[in-house]
């Protein structure tokens, strides 16, 4: 039975207003009438939602009580299990463990030390995946520079030298979005371009805009690089500080310790769900989020809200008895932070049925205000068609903000499923707050409003039912691309 | 020579600026035509502050070069030297240190950590004067309270445990400021509180009211309480999960250690300079800041840049060759932060010459767009005439905008001159962001900007000049208070 309001208009009042907004003259003119066809299950699906409190007792579980969960980590079979519990006491079908094979990297205990002028301790968190220092750490001068252009210009200076990449982040734009997309960059590749001028160790600047002395981890890469140099982010304010050193002519010195190190490869599992379609059952709309997380903070926005968004969908749906023509699959996949390993491994598992697989939605933007949806397909028509039937079902969501439809990227975790032609969707919020607390310990769980948990479940769950239920598939019948026929030929790569 | 404007309109305009502001019709109907007389040398003195960057060279080498400074601390020896040094630099005269007994209270190692649901490293700082734990740390269940209300209404509940103060400070209002002086009282006695209930440690939600799991220490007293436990500061993200895990009806327990300890007192000093008066050197205006700084950070804002603008308003006067009626003395006084000893013992020093200290200006509010100043004075009458002549004298900060006189409230630092009659004047800044660094790890020299700094040297230097400089003394001749009469005939006490 739908409960009444807290947080929102009547549901009287959210009727009327989706009347209006779906019968009006532009949606009326060019679409499809789908939207129209689903004003009560969405009203009856958003009405639940939003004065539902499940959602956010899933989310306090994962982050107060089991917190953040990194691949080949107790925590993150700690967490794996309790989604299976969780889906299972939510009455959910076909919940099980995928196994997938993941990378143990283990931070262990870590210091970056300045010992001229002043003897600091750097606020510093080691990059994901990078190699740890002799037990006596890596002691020696540091070369700032802002980007590859300046490491350039440096010659032969880098050379047993640390190398600091003081790129700063841009503070986030309403038009431009974060910056992260280019600073991030440095992060990733900071150690290989460092290493290759004979540094002994990269240093990167963290990748955020605001700071209160706050170092933010992530992953790095080191390609096919010969020389593997330990990586470490420092905070913006340290990096700023050795910056001014330098700038002044001090001879900056600094020691770092890191037991960083690689276990190898380890058992892990993308955790399943479903709501099973009750006349198309083998077509599937995958939800869903990544269950692993840095191991820092609680993970909440990055990505324990995305995994509880897609649960608490169908959860919904099913409590509501909205049962869907076809399949909801919650996946949540591991590995994401470190490897992909979760996404890679579905989409290989998964390559028969992806011709069945309607649509894939991630949640990996963290549980802010939702904006509504962006649209991937490895065909533009498909992209292009699909989008604009979403923009009209997205009208649904009018009452909650969410009705936004962009075009290009979706979410790391189903990228796999792209050369297969499955029409990817990413979810869309509020991005103004999200690289503040990105691979952080402010990751934590009063970070999130449990309003906006509220609205992004009934964002999610409508969604989902309307693409999954609709007569018609989205973006019309899948087209097979030239990688996926490659792929299928070849099932073992 | 004045240098041109940099970040500021052109002199000529700033002077235009200024003509008008003080002869305007208001200025001119109740004013004494102070102001008037100040024209010229307020615009030299903005000129030449705001292009200058010596005072940003003193807050690096002190913030980026030596650090954090408690008392006590080597670091702080070092601050002290350096501040001695750079005033004899400037050509100041008189430069010494007076010699002051402080405590030497030493944090050492510390760690909370929370054994279940999860394990868990919290964000802490241990308070200072705080006692330590024994070295096996003191391991308890937790009970949260909101206030003293709801530790009374917990009865015999507290009895072994930890008791922890989950008190929010409100966030900035520009109507009612801080939030601050309400919500540091659980800092400050929480432990007495606590240890009454026979709590074995207190904690305290961090007194902030913005956070990226940032942690701020301060001081705490244990005021007579016959039994003294350990007593630290949690970020709010930890506060408020250790809360949301007590409402679920969780027992978490905690481990507390805590290397805290008090080494007894040592010796400090107040660091002195001045700009001696060319007629009335023996009338004296006082302006400055505390050395000392809590262990964390740089202590850039608290109080480093107060400190400088008072360096550098006696260094532009002096290069400027403004040398007042008056003396202008600089006091950078020591522990401010765990004891006052620099406040009280320059009172007790100088309690001869207190009659002949015109005005006593400190700046301990950060180093932010600067506001005006506050008034304060044992005599009602003498502090409401100083108002309203220092109204018209910051007529001539109009440029900068520091044109705000509020009455009562002025510095810890200069508080012991009160019972003599003194007039304390508090340097008023924008006071939205200080609690945000303020006593953690994030109080360092990036969270200053240049510009502001530059500000609040032009009004220290420009206020500090008219009052030192214009012929009759602010607030009239002088008033003896009854304290400080009594206090005369026991000079020891």
């Amino acid at each position: 039975m739908p409960m009444p309001f807290l947080q929102s208009p009547s549901p009287g009042l959210l009727t009327a207003t989706i009347l209006v907004l779906v019968s009006g003259p532009a949606f009326a003119s060019g679409g499809t009438g789908i939207a129209e066809q689903y004003l009560d299950p969405a009203r009856r699906i958003m009405d639940h939602s939003l004065s539902s409190v499940d959602g956010w007792h899933k989310l306090e579980e994962l982050c107060d009580g089991i917190g953040h969960r990194l691949s080949g980590s107790p925590r993150l079979e700690k967490a794996l299990n309790w989604a299976i519990a969780k889906m299972k006491e939510d009455g959910q079908e076909n919940v099980r463990g995928e196994p997938v094979k993941v990378p143990k990297w283990v931070r262990g205990r870590e210091s970056l030390t300045m010992h001229s002028p002043q003897e600091y301790d750097i606020a510093m968190l080691g990059l994901g995946m990078s190699v740890g220092t002799p037990p006596e750490g890596i002691t020696a001068e540091v070369l700032v520079v802002a980007d590859e252009k300046e490491l350039e210009a440096a010659g032969t200076a880098p050379k047993g030298k640390f190398v600091l990449f003081n790129n700063p982040m841009p503070a986030y734009d309403e038009a431009k979005g974060s910056g992260y997309g280019s600073a991030v960059r440095f992060r990733h590749k900071g150690a290989q371009l460092a290493a290759a001028r004979g540094a002994v160790a990269c240093l990167v600047r963290s990748v955020t805009a605001k700071s209160l002395r706050t170092p933010h981890t992530g992953a790095m890469s080191y390609g096919d690089a010969g020389v593997r140099i330990p990586a470490a982010a420092v905070s913006i304010e340290d990096a700023e500080m050795i910056s001014r050193l330098c700038r002044r002519g001090e001879r900056v010195r600094l020691t770092l310790k890191m037991e960083a190190r690689d276990e190898g490869m380890v058992d892990s599992a993308n955790v399943i769900g479903e709501l099973r379609g009750r006349e198309k059952p083998e077509e599937v709309v995958v939800i869903g989020g990544h269950i692993d997380a840095w191991d820092v903070g609680h993970g909440a926005h990055d990505d324990g809200a995305g995994c509880v968004m897609a649960m608490e969908a169908i959860n919904v749906l099913r409590k509501l008895k909205l049962i869907p023509r076809r399949t909801i699959r919650v996946v949540l996949w591991t590995n994401e932070e470190n490897g992909l390993g979760g996404g890679r491994e579905y989409a290989r598992a998964h390559a028969a049925e992806l011709d069945n697989h309607i649509a894939a939605i991630e949640s990996d933007s963290g549980c802010f205000a939702p904006k509504g949806f962006s649209v991937e397909c490895a065909d533009p028509a498909r992209e292009e068609l699909a989008s604009r039937q979403l923009a009209e079902i997205v009208r649904l969501l009018e009452p909650i903000g969410a009705t936004k439809v962009s075009r290009g990227g979706s979410g790391a975790d189903i990228s796999p499923m792209k050369p297969a032609g499955v029409l990817l969707m990413g979810f869309s919020v509020d991005g103004s707050r999200y690289f503040d607390y990105h691979h952080s310990h402010a990751d934590t769980l009063d970070k999130v409003d449990p309003k906006h948990l509220q609205q992004c479940v009934a964002a999610m769950a409508v969604t989902a039912y309307v693409l999954a239920d609709m007569p018609d598939r989205l973006g019309g019948p899948p087209t097979r691309s030239p990688e996926n026929a490659a792929a299928d030929s070849h099932p073992d790569h």
